[in-house]
């Protein structure tokens, strides 16, 4: 897969990801993936991400940065939401918060086998708190 | 500059850090650079970085995942060391902690120009407290 043909396999994940269809990327994600060095199932990967949307329901996975060279991808995804239960250990407060994830991938044979993710919570606590 | 042209040339600005010639980053940094949205001069930009180092003395930039295409750079840094003075407002401890930073960059004529940089300040406090 070409940089750019890598790229658009990883806008139609997220792309999945905000049509909430969370339970169905079997398409996009391996049996396996280790995440943040934590070796999960498919199923488990999903449940991650269908419980960060069932704390902030209208949590939306904005692209605005994305490089994709060999079978790596670097995205840095903007969320503009508000939290409706706890998330990250941070109780929501009913505001409105932005904060950033800056993220990597590992792909194999065309679907992610390793996640790399680091989300700006000290941004996230700051602005419920504030 | 090809992808791996820019990845080399990031290395050797990661080298220049590393090797403490941080007040010496013409080659690689633009008169101006936007950081985290901040516009500052190179100077402002070094000093920045030197206060880092001040901070932690053994601060080491450790490229672990490095995504270059285009313009663009991504890379995972990983720093093992211990801070020594108040760093991202986080009172040293003594420890020893390890901890990560997700880093865009955009070139212009192979220079930076623009930094998006996300650290696991999370992580950081965690260990100094833990």
């Amino acid at each position: 897969m070409t940089g750019s043909e890598l790229e658009e396999r990883y806008r139609r994940y997220i792309a999945r990801l905000n049509d909430r269809r969370v339970h169905e990327l079997e398409d996009f994600v391996h049996d396996e993936v280790v995440y943040n060095g934590e070796r999960l199932t498919r199923a488990g990967y999903q449940d991650l991400i269908a419980e960060a949307v069932a704390a902030i329901p209208d949590l939306w996975f904005d692209i605005r940065l994305l490089v994709a060279s060999g079978d790596r991808v670097a995205c840095r995804l903007l969320f503009e939401c508000t939290p409706q239960r706890t998330f990250l250990g941070l109780e929501p407060s009913g505001k409105r918060v932005s904060f950033c994830e800056h993220v990597f991938y590992e792909f194999r044979d065309g679907r992610i086998a390793e996640v790399w993710s680091l989300i700006d919570r000290s941004a996230l606590a700051a602005q419920l708190a504030g």
